[in-house]
C-alpha cells in the first residue's frame, strides 16, 4: 500500500482528496496536516467524510513535517506561496515523492512565477527539475520523477481544449482568448461578505480580469505543447454553482476546417483516454456532468463570417482541476494504472 | 458476477443505481429497459453515465422482459403502479431475484395500498410474500427471500429516525407528525412549469399535505417495528435544491428524557451501522452530509416545556431513500458484506 | 414630508427599508447610521443602493444620535440586545416616533425577555408602554403611539395563519408546533463558513431546535389574541435561498371543520386586507410569491385522520417580516393609507 | 393616462411589464392576450401579480386584436416571428402606438432579418419605418415615433458597454467578442428536461455557439453607433440563475488606454443618464445589482499585453433586457419623464 499524507488537507482539495482516496485499493492514509486548522478533526472540517477516516490535524511546523515524512511514500501540498520549496527539500532528500497543488513550481522559469505572484524564488533548479503535468499531454515525462507540479483548475481545462489545435498549429499566435468560469468552491474557504449564500445565489460577475495569475500558465502550455511563444488573455468569473470550470476558448485559425474535422481531430487525440470525452458541435459540455470527477467534456465549432475557433471545454474544478489530476499523476508515478481509484460517476442530477 | 437488469432505469432511481454499481465488484450490468424511452441510448438519458455505460434502452413489452428474465440474477423495477405484479411473477418462477423501488408490494394488507393509490389488487398473496427492508430494521428477515420491496424516501429517513424510541415504547400514540423536505428529484422527471428552475430556484412551498401515500408506509413502519397500530400526519414540501430529503418528526414523550439519554439511544442502536450517523443535540445535521450516498444522519432533542421529541434525519433521496438501499439489499439477499460498493462518501462542498 | 432615519442601516432589513422607501412618496431619508460600519457609503454596504442614496453611514455614538434626533420625524432601529433603550428614551423625549427591529420591547413583560435573551432589563416600564403591531390583527392599538415594535419574521407569518383560529378558540392549548424554514438572509451578514455559497448551496438543515428565541414571541401573540397561555413548540430551518419564510403549524383543533370552512373562515378575516392572501387547499403558497414585497400568502386543511389543522404561511423574512412592516406600522402612526409606498409585486420568476 | 395593452402577456418579459406597470403613474392596464394562454386568468400564469390585476388573457384572433387596438393607446407585443406585421398594421392604421419585443423589426434591411430568422418578409417598408431604440444611444430618433423596436436582451448590454468605443473609432473592425452568460428566465417558459430545476441547478453550459440570432443585431447596433460594418462573435450560454445577463466583450483597441481613461470615457457618456452606471476597473459588476431594474453596470480594463479592452456589463434580461427598455421608450414616445415607474431598485440580497 502506498501511504499518502497531505499538508493543506483543510482545503476544498484537501477534502477532494481524501474523499476520493476512499476507494482507491492501492493507497492507505498516513497523516493530514494544515497551517490553519491543526489540530482539528478531519471530519470537523470536511463532515462529508464522516464515516472514513478518523485523523486528527498535524501542523505544518518543522516537526510535524519531519513525522510525516518519515511515514509517507507521497506527499501532497496545497500550501501558501513560497512554503512548497523547503517541505519538498526534505521530503525529496528522504525518497518521498510530492505533488504539489500550488504554483510554486508550475513555472519552469522560476522568474514567470515571482513576477506573477510577487514572492522571491530561492529554489529555481527545483522549478526547473519538477515536471508540470497533466498526462494527456505529458505522461510520459513523468514516469519515475518524483517531484510532480499539479496543474491549475483553468489551465487543465484551457490546455485539454487547445491541445490537439496548438500541437497542429492551428491557431494564430496571440489569438488566444480564454473565458472562463469557476464555481465557488475555486474561491477557497475563507469567509467574507462576497461569498456568502445570500450574496452569491443568483449572482455572476468577472473577477481578477487583466491580470490572473493563471494567464502565465496556460501561456507556458502552448509553449510546452509546442506553440509559438504567445500573450493570451484569460478572464475568470464566478457562476452561482459549487463547483464546475467552464472555459470558452477563442482562436483565430490558420486555415478554414468544419465542426467535423475539427470532431475528428479531438476523437484522433482522445479516443483512448479514460478521462476526456470528445462531443460534436451543438452537444456543448454541462459542467455537471463533471461533478465529483476527473472529467473533462469538450467541444468545438468553427465561426465562418470571422475565421476563429471556438472551444468549450469543462471540468470539475477540485476533481480533474485538483485532487482528481493529482491522484492520476500520483498513479503514473507508482506505476499503477492511470485509472485506478477514479472510476467516478458524476453527482447528477 | 451478479448480472442485474433494470426495468424503469430513465428514471432518477435507474441513473442512479447505474451510477453507483459502478464500483461495486461483484455485479454487472445486464439489461435495461424502460416504458417511456425505450430504444434511447442509457447516456442520452443519463448524460452523467458517459464513458461507463454502452447500453439502449429495452422496454417494458413482454418480449423484451422475457429477453432481460433469461439474463438476469437480479432485476430492480421502478415502474407505474400495478406493473410490477405480472413482471415480479414471471421473474420469481425463473428464480430471478425482484427488489421492487415503487409501492406496489410495500403494504402487507393489499387493501392499503388499493385504499390509496387507487389501483386494484390482484395478488394479495404477493402483498404478503414480499419483504419490506430497512435493512438496519429488518435485515434478518430479508436474507434468503426473493422479492423485496424497497422502501420510499421518506418513510426511510422517517423510520430510521423513530426506531429506537418506537422499538422502547417511548412515543404516545397517535403524536407523530412528520414534517419532511425533499429536493426536485424527489419531483420526478416529467417537465411542467413548477419544476422549471427559474420557477423553483429561490423557492419553498408544501405540496400533498394531508394526503400524501407515504403516510400509510410510515404508519405500518411504526406498526412493524412494534409499536401501537396509529395515525400519524406527513406533510412534504419542496426546497431548491436537486437531492436531499430533511425530515423533522414530533413526538410526544411518555416520560422526559435528556438530550444526553437520546443521543446514548441512538448509539446503542447505530454504533455498528455503516450508514448511520447519530448526533448529539444542537449538531443538527445537514442534507448536504448525505448527497450521493447511502448515508443517514440524524439528532434528536427534548423539549421539556411540551414534553415533546424533536428528531432530525437526513438522507440523499435517491441514495439512502431509493438506490444506495436497494443495493444494500441486494447485498444482504446475495450473501455479501453489506457495504460493497456503497463506500461512498458524499459531493461536498 | 417625514423625515427618517435609520440606526443598524446596514442589517439586511436595513437595506429593504431603504429599497422599499425609494418610491415612498412621503418619506424622505435623513440619516442612515451603524455600531459597526459607520464612515462606509451606504452604497458600500448595499450595492443595490447605487443611483438612489448618497449617504454615508454615522455611528450609533450619543453625539451622532444626537445628531440624528434632532432632524429625525421617525427612527427606526436594528441595534443589539439591550441597546434600544437610551437610544428611545432620548427619541421619545424629543418627539420622535420610535420603531424597533429588534426584541427589546417586544414582550410586554420583560422578564420573558430577561428569561430568553440573557439581558438585564432596566426598562421594565418601556416595555409596557411599547405597542407589539402586526397591523392586520392589532392596528387599532397603534394609532397615536410613539415606541413601535416590530414583530419578528417567524411570528409575523405564524401569527398571520393562526390569527382566525385563536381567535374562535378552535385550536386546542400546548398543541401548537410551529415547524420554519428561512431563506439564508435569515442568519444575518456576518462571514462565516457555514454561510459559504459553496456549504449552503444545495443544503437543507434545522437550528436552534427546542429553543429558539422567537418561541416566546408567538406564544405572547396567541395569548394577545385572545388565546390560552399556552406552550408551543418553534423548530427553525435554513433552505439554500437568500430570501422567504415558509412556517407549517400543526393544532388539535377542537371540532372537525371542513377545508371550505376554513378557507371561508381566512377570507372572512383578510378580504380586506390589501397584503394577505388566502388560498384555498391544495393552492398552497409559494415562498417566491412574497419576495421584495409586504405579502403573506396562507392556505389550511383539515387532517381528519388526526384531528389536526395544517397551516402554511409564507412572506419574505426581510420584507413583511421586517421593513415592509416596519412602513406599514410608519404609515398607521402618520395617519397615512396603510398602502403607501408598499404596492410591491414580487420579483418573479 | 395612457392606456397599454399586451399580446404575448403569457411570457416572462409580459410578466415583468405588468409587474413594472403596478407603480407607473400615467399608465392603465386596457388588455392582456396571449396565443397559448387565452383564457386563463393572469394571476394563472403569473402567480407573482397576485393582488394587482384582475384579467382574463384573450387571444391573438382577429376578433380579440380588433377589441384591444379600440380599447388601447399603446400595444406591447411577444408574439411568433413573423406575426408582427399584421397586428401592427392594423394597430398603426388606428393610431395605436407599438412597441415589439421581439425579432420581426429589429433589422432594418429585412433581408437579415429572413436570413437568420429563416421567414419571408412581407412587410419590407415597415422594418425601415420601425425605430430599434436603446434609449441611451438613440433616444432622439423615437421621439413623435409610432412603431419601436424594442431590442433584444443581449444585444442592449453588449451596445451600452460598446457605445463609447465604438463612438470613438477605437476598436479594430471585425475584432468584437462578445461572450454572454444569461439567466434561466432566457430560455422561456416552454418545460423541457434541459430546464428543470434539478438538472440546471449547479449547472454552466453554452449554447446557439457561432449563430445565435442576436450577432447580426449586435452587429448592426455597432454600424449604427457609426462603426464600420463589421463581423463579430457572440457566444451565449446559461448560469443557474433566474435572471440576469452578463457581457464580457473582447475587442481589439486602435491605441493603448489606460483604465483611468477608459473610466472618463464611460462617466463622460453615462453621467447624466438614470440607468447606466460605470464602474473602475476591478469594481467589476454583479448581475445581482441589476435584479427587477432597468439598469446596466459596467466597468471595463485595458490589456496591454494584447492591446485587447475587456468590458463587462449586466443588466437584468427581462428588466432593461426587455420589459423596462420598453417602458423606458413608451415614456420617450409619449413625453413623459424617461424615469417615470422606473425607479426601481434590486432585489437584493
Amino acid at each position: 500500500m502506498i501511504r499518502f499524507s497531505m499538508i493543506g488537507a483543510a482545503s476544498n482539495a484537501g477534502g477532494e482528496m481524501l474523499r476520493m482516496m476512499i476507494n482507491h485499493p492501492e493507497t492507505e492514509l498516513a497523516y493530514v496536516a494544515d497551517g490553519f486548522s491543526s489540530g482539528l478533526h478531519i471530519t470537523e472540517v470536511h463532515p462529508a467524510l464522516q464515516g472514513f477516516y478518523d485523523a486528527v490535524l498535524l501542523s505544518d511546523s518543522e516537526e510535524d513535517v519531519e513525522t510525516i515524512l518519515n511515514g509517507t511514500d507521497v506527499l501532497f501540498l496545497a500550501v501558501n506561496p513560497g512554503n512548497v520549496f523547503p517541505i519538498a527539500e526534505k521530503a525529496l532528500a528522504k525518497g518521498v515523492k510530492v505533488i504539489d497543488f500550488g504554483a510554486d513550481i508550475r513555472f519552469r522559469d522560476s522568474n514567470v512565477w515571482e513576477q506573477w505572484y510577487k514572492v522571491k524564488c530561492d529554489y529555481p533548479q527545483m522549478c526547473r527539475d519538477a515536471v508540470y503535468s497533466i498526462p494527456e499531454i505529458w505522461r510520459d515525462q513523468i514516469k519515475g520523477k518524483s517531484l510532480i507540479s499539479n496543474p491549475g483548475c483553468y489551465p487543465t481545462a484551457s490546455a485539454l481544449g487547445l491541445y490537439p489545435f496548438i500541437d497542429n498549429h492551428l491557431i494564430e499566435k496571440d489569438s488566444v482568448i480564454v473565458e472562463a468560469v469557476s464555481g465557488t468552491t475555486g474561491a477557497g474557504r475563507r469567509p467574507d461578505f462576497s461569498k456568502l449564500h445570500m450574496v452569491q445565489d443568483g449572482n455572476f460577475k468577472a473577477y481578477g480580469v487583466a491580470g490572473h495569475r493563471h494567464t502565465p500558465e496556460i501561456e507556458q502550455s502552448i509553449e510546452m505543447i509546442g506553440g509559438e511563444p504567445s500573450k493570451i488573455i484569460f478572464t475568470p468569473h464566478l457562476a452561482p454553482m459549487p463547483r464546475g470550470i467552464h472555459v470558452t476558448i477563442y482562436g483565430n485559425l490558420k486555415r478554414p476546417m468544419t465542426d467535423e474535422e475539427i470532431y475528428e481531430l479531438y476523437v484522433k487525440y482522445y479516443k483512448d483516454e479514460p478521462f476526456v470525452f470528445p462531443h460534436k458541435a451543438g452537444d456543448w459540455p454541462n459542467t455537471k456532468w463533471t461533478v465529483a470527477t476527473n472529467h473533462c467534456h469538450l467541444a468545438a465549432a468553427y465561426e465562418p463570417r470571422t475565421q476563429r475557433i471556438i472551444i468549450c471545454s469543462v471540468i470539475d474544478n477540485i476533481g480533474k482541476g485538483a485532487a482528481g489530476q493529482a491522484i492520476q499523476n500520483m498513479n503514473i508515478i507508482f506505476g499503477l494504472e492511470e485509472t485506478t481509484g477514479l472510476k467516478l460517476a458524476p453527482t447528477f442530477p
